[in-house]
């Protein structure tokens, strides 16, 4: 086990010293960059193209995924610039990763990059990415229990947001106490209830970026 | 990267070591092992609660999180032997915890083994745990293009369980889509439909079983 907390250690390391990198090249370029993490299937991409079309021409996204560009053509459709990160079966994004996409992208007049990491709950975290906000989304058919049982994520995000919140009742989910685990593990983390379908939550979470 | 895959190999191997070992154990006390996978969120604990009702006496589950017990307790319930693993932190399960949990558990009668892993879609791919049936599931409002995003896992799976099907018009999710995108990635691979409030799917599933 000793080797591979050695070799993790190292790894992070590494990483660290790429994401330090990425966040002076971010600093100069006047972009803020936002880490937005998942379990797969939540809702990180359709959330994505409302907030690319309401900051249109103002925003950009890089897309994680093991597989496919599904996810980059979808947002595409926005207009906004966006490229697709395969990551052959890697389970998170690294500093590494954005380093190579970033290579030969202008980006005149954005002023917000969007990294949606690889869906997965547990392992983007502790990798960062030269980002200045880091964004936890759950949404309500994942079950209210979600902050207690994957802790770490919860509490690595300076904000979460709970997807679906249209779709509570017909899946049965608590959202006063889903909001309360969250809050039980990461006292004090903002909690916006967003819904892409009807556009919930849009005007608080374009205030928090901003 | 190199001494990434050199150390992820090592690992690997020795995890192969330990499920062969394992893999004689269960045969030689006559136990039936399943290994569960799923992203968080997706119902493998509501599928198994009703499972082990419906194997009353003959079935066990050893149960992977990262934190809390709360997934052992709500399958205790059921009046059937269970226990908890807690990973810490670890985003799979490994042939070393099933091993750790199985000292000194006594499950006479019992045929059904269920291994619940860790809510993760890409992580426990790879990891043998002796088992003899691996099962993917994943919930239609994850939606249908989750096959072709994470296709190692349902590679891997021997069976696909596309659950919450009785909320696919709530969260619109196009199930025929679904069910071709898995076999797109997996041809020949059965998929069952399953409902763990309605019950849907359960005779076909306990049909597969045996």
């Amino acid at each position: 086990m000793s080797r591979r907390l050695e070799v993790g250690r190292a790894l992070l390391s590494r990483n660290d010293d790429a994401a330090a990198g990425l966040r002076q090249r971010f600093q100069r370029d006047g972009l803020w960059v936002i880490n937005l993490m998942s379990s797969p299937g939540s809702g990180k991409t359709a959330w994505l193209q409302r907030t690319l079309a309401e900051l249109q021409g103002r925003a950009a996204a890089l897309v994680g995924d093991l597989e496919t560009d599904l996810d980059a053509r979808r947002l595409a459709h926005s207009g906004a610039p966006v490229r697709q990160i395969r990551t052959a079966g890697m389970c998170h994004l690294e500093a590494a990763m954005i380093e190579e996409q970033l290579e030969g992208w202008e980006l005149p007049g954005v002023d917000y990059l969007f990294v949606e990491n690889v869906g997965n709950l547990v392992c983007p975290v502790g990798f960062d990415l030269g980002e200045h906000l880091r964004v936890l989304m759950f949404s309500t058919p994942e079950g209210e229990d979600k902050p207690l049982k994957y802790p770490p994520a919860f509490r690595w995000a300076d904000i979460v947001l709970l997807s679906k919140i249209d779709l509570a009742d017909a899946v049965g989910c608590d959202v006063e106490s889903a909001v309360a685990n969250v809050q039980a593990v990461h006292p004090g983390v903002p909690v916006i209830r967003t819904s892409a379908r009807s556009g919930e939550g849009m005007q608080s979470w374009l205030e928090a970026l901003s």
